[in-house]
């Protein structure tokens, strides 16, 4: 099955859209939340875990799988998909977010933290090329190409690949962010007829650059709108606060090709999932449910519940009365707080069912909210 | 349902017994291994996944649970059962093997290894009442005793406990060693009567003392045989290596009422197993194949497995092809070498998974082998 993306209802108080991304590993209902499994799975869960909680789409980072376990061992286990046991739809991105937060450092890691401090490597080269740096995991030096990162996404087999691009820092001035954005845009055409040489049922999101510059994002739209992507995704630094990435996106979303899905890279907080949708964002991907799991934080419609306080001690509800989660039709407030208290790793699991959860049914209530035209 | 032991079978070829314990919770066929989930949870599971595996006996440890929770939390929740969601049979122990480590320190440490050095203490005063140490939750101080002890125990509601013991060091003088025991069947006498005085369905199996004093032992089990116990564990120092173990094992066992069941304390290693089943022991408790589990140790019919190893790297077939867990049966020796290298909190699952089924099945297989008078 080719990839498809199928606009099911128009919402008539806003931009939002229910649709249907069609992929030959199922379906991804639309607006949907996407969980970050950056070594192919997701922390404290295994993919049969994950399936069954139905998360539709499942974010893995090509920088973490080049180094570790290696594009070849993934290749010989038939894809990522058979590798992990994911049966549902992948996306993967360039690696380029990981390495240049490598080259330019904590700006970025502030403004979207993703990839992990203990993994730094070291860059020693970037030119037109692409990108040479030093794996964290052997030492050995690793070119990163737009060809080259295609190369590996394409043995890695997801349904939804990226091109490769430069994440340039937030604080950068206006001359060297065009020159950056001329780059990636090189960078992603490149990576474009690399992946259409033989797309193998693959489908590639551009990515959207120039920061917060209201007319190199201009700039950006229009070109890669051009270019036969089938999808977008919106990346690079997308502003110091929620009132900036608001703004831009307010102007972007509507320069994207409206019959194609939207992507924000990397943003998937409640608050911001809230305000985006109507914009006509289609999916979002955020290490942020998994991450505030393992940190105790539990997701409800009353708001974030933090376990480790002490007047859940005694309490022998569920975090939520009405959830479907595992989590919450066998285990109580009391007993994870217990679990959390004594550092047990059954903590971190039960807390993930449940964010992953809330996520996945949160989302089907936007969809229907859009459909009722709430949204 | 009350308690009860039936024997199905004796091995015509040595005094292992094929039996079933019956218990208000179920059925514990023995000879079985037990696992320990120190807190009310085994490492990276949870509870539903423990059932499913088929683990019919899970040992908690009455010190930590008493410290956090509390007995209170757990009382509330209306037992241990309901707290932690188990359905199957529990044992708890006294809390006097964690309290006497902390007391006597790394002898019985390294002997038996159980508890975490984190969790350290400190012993204020051990005298007939019993022993008053500084919880290392909160600094207070907290009075065990075999009356406290048993107490805690009811109100977790574990469907076999045991009677508050001492621990001796294994270094001890054969003065201090006899009066320790003494003071142990004092103290086991004690903790009989609180027990009787509302057994609510409870079991309780005396803790056999002794040492590697051949003469002790034997008064052990002659004292203890003589008072209506429900089963006979044996504990305290068993030797500081298998030799030492099995003579005293050799000697002890035909000692205990035959019709009784029969615990071997913190001993549940796979060579063990094979040594000691033969002697007519019925239960074992260790947390061995689950701590080898989080460090990628993995069992299997030809040995143990280290999944770090380079050669698993490219190794696309399960552990092991005939198990039955769900991690052979969705996942590949290469993905979980893969989990292990990038330190995935799934990896330490996925592993438990494996070798707590692996246990369940050669206990499966040894019962038979016992039918067919084969051990």
């Amino acid at each position: 099955m080719t990839f498809r993306f199928e606009i099911l209802h128009r919402s008539t108080k806003s931009r939002a859209r229910v649709g249907r991304i069609h992929t030959s590993h199922g379906i991804i209902d639309t607006p949907n939340f996407v969980a970050v499994g950056t070594n192919g799975t997701i922390k404290g869960l295994d993919n049969e875990m994950v399936d069954a909680i139905g998360l539709q789409l499942m974010f893995c980072n090509t920088y973490h799988l080049l180094l570790q376990p290696g594009t070849d061992v993934v290749k010989r286990a038939g894809g990522l998909h058979r590798f992990i046991n994911r049966k549902m739809p992948i996306i993967t991105d360039s690696g380029g977010f990981q390495v240049f937060s490598l080259a330019y450092g904590s700006v970025a890691d502030e403004l979207k933290s993703r990839g992990s401090k203990k993994n730094e490597g070291h860059v020693l080269k970037i030119n037109e090329e692409g990108v040479l740096f030093r794996s964290y995991r052997d030492g050995s030096k690793v070119l990163l190409t737009p060809e080259s990162s295609i190369a590996a996404q394409k043995a890695f087999g997801a349904d939804i690949i990226i091109p490769f691009d430069e994440l340039p820092p937030y604080h950068i001035d206006a001359g060297k962010l065009r020159s950056s954005l001329e780059r990636t845009h090189r960078w992603e055409k490149r990576s474009l007829d690399e992946h259409l040489k033989n797309p193998e049922g693959q489908a590639m999101y551009a990515v959207v650059h120039g920061g917060i510059d209201s007319e190199l994002r201009k700039q950006s739209c229009n070109f890669l709108s051009n270019l036969p992507f089938d999808g977008y995704a919106i990346g690079g630094s997308v502003g110091k606060n929620k009132g900036e990435m608001s703004a831009m996106l307010q102007e972007a979303v509507p320069r994207l090709p409206e019959e194609k899905p939207t992507h924000l890279l990397g943003i998937g907080d409640l608050d911001s999932l809230e305000a985006l949708v109507p914009l006509g964002i289609d999916t979002f991907d955020s290490s942020y449910p998994t991450r505030a799991a393992r940190h105790g934080m539990l997701l409800t419609r009353l708001g974030n519940l933090k376990i480790g306080k002490a007047e859940y001690a005694n309490n022998f509800q569920p975090i939520e009365q009405d959830c479907i989660c595992s989590t919450c039709q066998n285990f109580s407030l009391a007993y994870l707080h217990h679990l959390f208290k004594a550092h047990e790793l059954t903590a971190y699991a039960l807390a993930t069912v449940h964010n992953l959860t809330f996520m996945v049914e949160m989302m089907k209530r936007t969809r229907q909210a859009i459909a009722d035209n709430q949204i």
